[in-house]
């Protein structure tokens, strides 16, 4: 398979599982059939417009490629229509986005490589874009960030754009390394999914503090 | 009328509609003159900002355009000055709201085509440039967004943005396309408020499942 | 000492402080190392992101100077060694974000400037990129924000960012301008803190209201 033929179709799984998840986000909060389509799409799309913005790289990814708007809107109408089989929302929500991290911190690392950012840099983009669609999607909907609620998240997602940097700097050719990172990255998330791994800490909170 | 007087007039409309809902909320949240100010400041133009971020227009529009400034200024000095007149505070926010949204959804999407963006694009831009300023107003100040809590409210703002486009496709002149759209958003907004009219919904929410 | 040492020396001080600011929000908040070391990356850059974006300076400023990521990990460090140590983490926190404030405002309007943006939107820069990084971190950890719960928190920023163009304008030289605004900013928002001055406000809130 074609490298772009690759990306493109990893693209397209990272956003159709995020979508998904925004959907089922926005369903939980008895939004309208609009605003479930708008939230599956801003959750699809935001984490690799905010990497966009930074590197500078604008138009924004999805401005010149339509497809994403009807990709998330189909991830959407799943989501609509498979929800009364789905025995637990908020789980079909976590695997989803395990899915769409593993996909997006690796293909995120990528597009900083590209416009030829420094290898911390590329890294931190990759946990960026697979991390920040979520996010977008929690703050709308004024839900506690799933990053912050679920362990090992944003680690995992660093780890795969490690892996990814560290692969490509070794001499493993982009292809395999895209295939090997995404899925190593999918492996983390999912073993602290299965085990409920708790992520190294430092300390236990003192929320009483808070006044 | 020149079209760049209307385009003028109507984005003094929004920004001076949007600062006013931006001061109110603030004012509820019990904050001070500046941070009013700049709730204010932030409710007008952010959703024009994020619209023009996206599209890669640079520097945003009312860098080069500092009279925004002065117009959200004059929005949250009659906020506060009118408050004590004000009924509800939640009802005259709801109203500028709608406002706003009418004029910006039209403006957003034609800002869009302006900039050669295919018509599903510019249809999403606009809804974004009328409800993102105030989600920025909601999330700055940790209220439930009201884009969540108001039934047909981003559907108002991408039906409306869609009619200014297929009136364009149709071969309406810019001017009068804008009008009418403008009107046809605010109407349907405006009947969803007074009728409290629902939108169409797939499921009953099931906040339960949450943990 | 050259301007751009000075800057440099400052920016460190900034980035340094609002990393330790994010770091002990995080901290609070139970997330993991990776999170915490995020959240602190986020609170020391996110400011002068927003502000970058705004006047269209890409890439932003980060990307090209990573040193920047380990400043801030340098600061996530500090605090999570030290937080056994201090006394109160709320009251640490809000000194750092103070200190961080003093910087950022003035640095932020400078950056304006530098791109000929107009005084009254330099002034607005100072404020954005001394505030924002703030807010972004409350906004990801779902806290309330400490903008909104602080007397004179935006409000000093905008007079110190006001101070620093209006000394450029009587003829200061921007050294001096740099720290003469910075250390005035400092002591205003110090003010506030120890006398917990209140800010001046048009009203009580009127939360009832909220339905």
């Amino acid at each position: 398979m074609e490298t772009v033929q690759l990306f493109n179709a990893l693209t397209t799984i990272g956003l159709f599982v995020f979508a998904i998840s925004g959907a089922l986000t926005a369903l939980r909060n008895d939004m309208d059939i609009f605003g479930v389509s708008m939230i599956a799409f801003v959750t699809g799309v935001g984490g690799g417009t905010i990497r966009d913005v930074m590197l500078g790289s604008f138009p924004v990814w999805w401005i010149v490629s339509p497809s994403a708007v009807f990709i998330c809107l189909a991830g959407a109408a799943i989501a609509i229509l498979a929800q009364p089989l789905i025995d637990s929302r908020l789980k079909a929500l976590i695997w989803a986005d395990a899915a769409g991290l593993a996909v997006f911190s690796v293909l995120g690392a990528q597009a900083a490589l590209a416009v030829e950012a420094p290898a911390v840099i590329a890294i931190f983009m990759g946990a960026v874009t697979a991390t920040f669609g979520g996010v977008v999607r929690d703050v709308l909907l004024n839900e506690p960030p799933l990053i912050l609620k679920q362990d090992i998240y944003a680690t995992a997602a660093l780890i795969g754009a490690g892996v990814y940097v560290g692969l490509l700097a070794v001499g493993v050719a982009t292809n395999y390394g895209v295939v090997i990172a995404s899925l190593a990255t999918f492996a983390i998330r999912g073993a602290a999914i299965i085990f409920d791994i708790p992520s190294p800490k430092y300390a236990r909170p003192r929320k009483s503090e808070q006044e």
